[in-house]
């Protein structure tokens, strides 16, 4: 897995608190003194794969959580590491430092760490489900506008791959590409011609006609496009290794292994970035 | 439901295609001639309600999808408005114009329109639940970083209504800030004499014992924190009409229509921008 | 008074800063040795309440008035704090460090000091006019493009309460708006039907008969807006608790004792921000 | 006077009305229906001269306050231009067109043509005083922080003229740069030997005898701070136009004709921006 | 050629004129009246392939030249396109319009055009002198800060491939990564099994032996730095196609052609980018 | 030389990493492990005059660089400061840290070095070939969109001064102002009466009978386009002293000395910023 920055994380908190925010936790600072301090520490509610750790610590560094006059700062000494598994009740993290900064920041952390735990938490699942084949799982483009790094990172977390990040960094020829191009053999020739010679071309085919196509058209990586079993035995089978294929559509926990059990190398999973159940997690304060 | 305007919508989009495209779809690019042109359209393939139209040709009437020489751009011809009801195979919209607009344009025009309609029809489902009763629907701060107004619009096209949008616009005095004040009372008594007076002020009480105190306080609504439908119906008695009431936690599909009718005003469920899983919607090209 | 976050306040350092230095201040540079150090003053020319000293730090801390090289930093040692009373002739704050930090930052350092003492100078004075009432001095929206975060701390420092910070988080029902509605009950329900429960009803009436609608809708706060003073008492007779009054329009320090004393709660004075001169206040180098 | 392009109105604009809106104008969209239309006017509640009309179109213009679906924008007439004078009561500009655009974009309008009419006439006072002299009246740096622009434009309107616009497109040698340089002599050295030779250089000067050195020096602009009237003659007379002269320190509507008197070319008036009461201008609809 | 989209243009663009107009064209705005109108030719002086035209025209919108009150804009009217090749005394675009937008936008249009096409022709150059060979001539990360896709598309315009836009979207193990991985084949696989399946993998070998290690390792592009002719030779004997080969280091217009015989299918050529000399281009108002 | 401060370096630093970097540079990523430490020097590989070694710095500071859990990060120990000569094969600097961060940082440190090292070592020629003169070597426009200041000081360290920075911080009249103010003369007055007192006025002129027209209309600088050595002299022989003349067009290194031997000011070259090679000098890791 490779890490993300600082900078971007600190862009992405500043983005949650600032939206959360607005112009000041008016409760907070009418209840609570500001100097009082707490401890509190982060639970997980629920089994699962934690990721985002980084951002516990940025949110509580980060200066929009901190008073100009205050001294004590909130200091998170975590209990695990990034796609470590807890069980329900774990400790993730203990918390101490200033009571306002720990409770103005609550809520980002929360919904932050929750949705990248929930994403590492269902990439493990699938992961899981195919570890007796050389398959990976990799995630898609449906991810959430404006948090594409991230959930992307979560899925390597749990264990995952990343496909390309964005489409001006991979190639992907699918039907209305083929269609305007006039068939598979010119797109992929057309890309050939105009593209970088470090990016590999991968075709979308739906059926053995166009894969057999795509191989002969020297595609480095061919998707199989909601094939039944059956075909996609018989695509791998074809190849014999001249290409990579990737399984795509109609994957799910109760598909997934018979499709890693055909052969294909890659299997994309929409649903890891789309449909990631949060994973339960709370931050209590503790006497 | 108010709406949202050109200017934040078109920061989103934004936000969405850099991220999407970087420097460039070079497959479309290397594939498909710039004067092409197509008409696709965009299709519910399961029933719910529709949120997010204005993206839609937003998200093709940017710049940044614009070829310079390009004289043909992509028109978006609704067949719906945000708010409707769709069944599977309903026409969502109609598009045509360059075929590269189309195509650069539809990953994020589906995962915008399918993020925003799923929250839209999980509320929606909420909101017919308690038809019966005065209560009324609401979401919380567990909202995706970045995209807290979004939701929140989609929230209200569902038939739902918003809580306060971030800590200064809304005062919610909770546990941790009772116990650092000392009491229900001396809490509200800080936040009266310290906030604007066109607040209203909220209390999160626990049991009965807190309820009367809040009461006795002035506070303007009560939030019955996981509280049994036995003490929330004797909550809805004691209070008799001087403050309102918000029933929170523990509230799912299975529960909230007994949760309504123990006479609550307000009822508020994080799983609205939480959890809502996405409606699933596709976009064609059609001959 | 709630405070202003390290973030923001760097924001508007920054803005201040970059717009008064540009590509560098080159006097400063060709005759002022990098290694030179210097002892200053900032002092109080007039009496007054003092407020935006975080900012005085923050803009001797700026990066924008470093030197790569400089190891030596500007260090100030306030002798008060925001909200303290100073005399003419008193020091405010100590600086000492490198004489180039101080002096190009000397300009921006007084241009928001004195804009912010000299709001909260001017709200202590309307403050003091009514401390034998219950009444409290607010803001309106008539602060300066850009700047009402900073202008309505510096109202709380002097004593003030802040109003709705703007359009999105306070109603305010105008007769514009009552007009479109057809009447005051139309807009109050109107409102109540749509907005978050969480918000406050404030009408603007101009005669007792709208008064008497704005009560029977149930307003929560009602702006008697350009009454006579006669007309203010029967108001406040007349709601009887029911609503918070507030008196707007034609408040100066000559007449804002007596809209005082008939009985109002609240009093919104533009002038606050709108009109406030600045406070005199000079820095000064010493041997 | 040379104007401001549309991009820097454009980006006055967005920020003010961002403050202004937050996340909406809750109060009239829920009580204004979308498609209703008015008609307003902008007028003078006293006289005096008008700057900013650009603002007031751009204002309504502006996507933020555009509904997506509303084919109604707000025109704007203007019956007078940037530097003409208006008396109480006059009409500076008819608008028409949607309702809510109108009543949410209206404060805005009015705190910045109030604020930039408020610098113009106050200009224009001081430019009268001194007509029958050749002495310029100039702005300083003691803006608004973020408004420079703004603000020294409205100076122009009024008939002033403007000083430098920050710290690095001008030279400007105080009594601190004199001090570490040594003398006069040596600063205006070694800014002559080290500054692009296409800028004036101005020295500060508070006696004769300083005086003396920097025409000796051949300082390009000299300023005389806080010197007597009598001074001030005789450094007229001693000058003899080798150097052009500017009166600074004690400058008010009392004291600004006799110093004009004495024959200096420029003086310079912090109060222009620094203390311009606004000038009072209403928005009202009409039938 | 893939194409830069007009929002990544128009962000140039801003960039450009913003830094060189600061608060505004004095010099035009006090002798050139706004409503005077010219002709201009923008001519080559110097033979060479042209790039950058979208740009002329994007600086001549832009409202950063526009005048509120101007009703005349700047229009452009190519005579070439991108790609083009010109003579010296060819006129490349006629411009009509307000004479003050073209006089103030002019520095700005030639700033760009020059560079870019500075950048085509030299790349052209290269790739007419490797035009009887397969190679392709291709650029490097040798680019100007901010300006990477502005210099980029002027290699493709000039008939050279983009190597990878940065570190994200390509894999190139250079001796560091070697020496830190233990091996060839040690870093290889390590990338391998933690990249996407969709990169291809490039490696850097300055002998032979590694090159051996880099074909049995299976890298799918082999980099070949500072290789003798000879020496490239041999390997393209020995990869036979199971690899493509990338000539780098000491390339210039007199090696270009012996290299490109060599038969390695790219030859990549930091000075594309890093000293492009500006083609000669200037702009003449015409009666 | 006025420096660069830290703000400005750390904003370029961030364009040009953001824009290198992505979302990761995954080579190094996953060959080189997150601990590994190194040592590296930067080398000159030709003679020249080194600048931006503040920039080196602050890229191995830079939190883009940073691994969240790194301990070390790279330090700089630099050899020579800006402004210094060095021969091929000086160490410019040693580095010793993160492995990770300096092969990250390298490409842009490097590209940034060559650019301005190229820029301040091509200066010191021009003014070493003038050095027996008293004209000044100065810039101009002609920079890269978007690092002017970068440029600007580059030149400065090379011993080279600064004309105006854009078009809002200095007054130059040339041909188009004149055919549309009328006259030399018009335009002069219409810029002395409008612009502020602090510009100096300078006129571009191509014959004698412009000059003369220029001195009588009291022109601070006088720039002499494209004229020959013969006029230059007389120029300088009329001018006496009443203006400063300014060389520019067709000056080379062959033909700088004898320009600046006709007596004039200054010596403007293009040439500087537009077409001045880079330094050769690379980053090696050392054992």
């Amino acid at each position: 897995m490779t890490g993300l920055d600082p900078t971007y994380i600190d862009q992405i908190v500043r983005m949650a608190l600032t939206e959360d925010i607005g112009s000041g936790d008016i409760t907070t600072q009418l209840t609570v003194p500001e100097n009082a301090e707490a401890n509190a520490e982060i639970t997980a509610k629920q089994p699962g794969i934690i990721a985002g750790l980084d951002f516990v610590q940025a949110i509580f560094n980060s200066s929009i959580l901190e008073s100009p006059s205050a001294e004590v700062r909130a200091i998170v000494l975590p209990n695990v590491k990034d796609g470590d598994r807890v069980n329900a009740g774990d400790c993730i993290a203990k918390i101490s430092g200033q009571s306002r900064t720990i409770l103005t920041g609550e809520r980002c952390v929360l919904n932050i760490l929750q949705r990248m735990s929930g994403i590492a938490t269902l990439t493990a699942e699938y992961v899981n489900l195919v570890s007796q084949t050389k398959a990976r799982i990799v995630d898609t483009r449906k991810t959430t506008p404006g948090l594409r790094r991230l959930e992307k990172y979560a899925v390597t977390v749990g264990g995952g791959y990343n496909h390309r990040f964005g489409l001006s960094d991979g190639i992907l020829i699918k039907d209305n590409h083929i269609a305007a191009a006039g068939s598979i053999t010119a797109a992929v020739n057309a890309v050939r011609n105009g593209a970088p010679a470090a990016m590999k071309i991968e075709v979308e085919v739906t059926n053995l006609e166009q894969h057999n196509e795509a191989i002969a058209a020297r595609a480095d990586i061919i998707m199989l496009d909601n094939m039944s079993l059956e075909e996609m035995r018989k695509a791998v089978e074809i190849v014999d290794g001249k290409a990579l294929l990737e399984a795509s559509g109609a994957v799910n926990k109760n598909t997934v292994k018979a499709i890693a059990e055909t052969g294909v190398d890659i299997i994309s999973v929409g649903a890891l970035t789309h449909s990631a159940p949060s994973l339960d997690i709370s931050l209590n304060f503790i006497k």
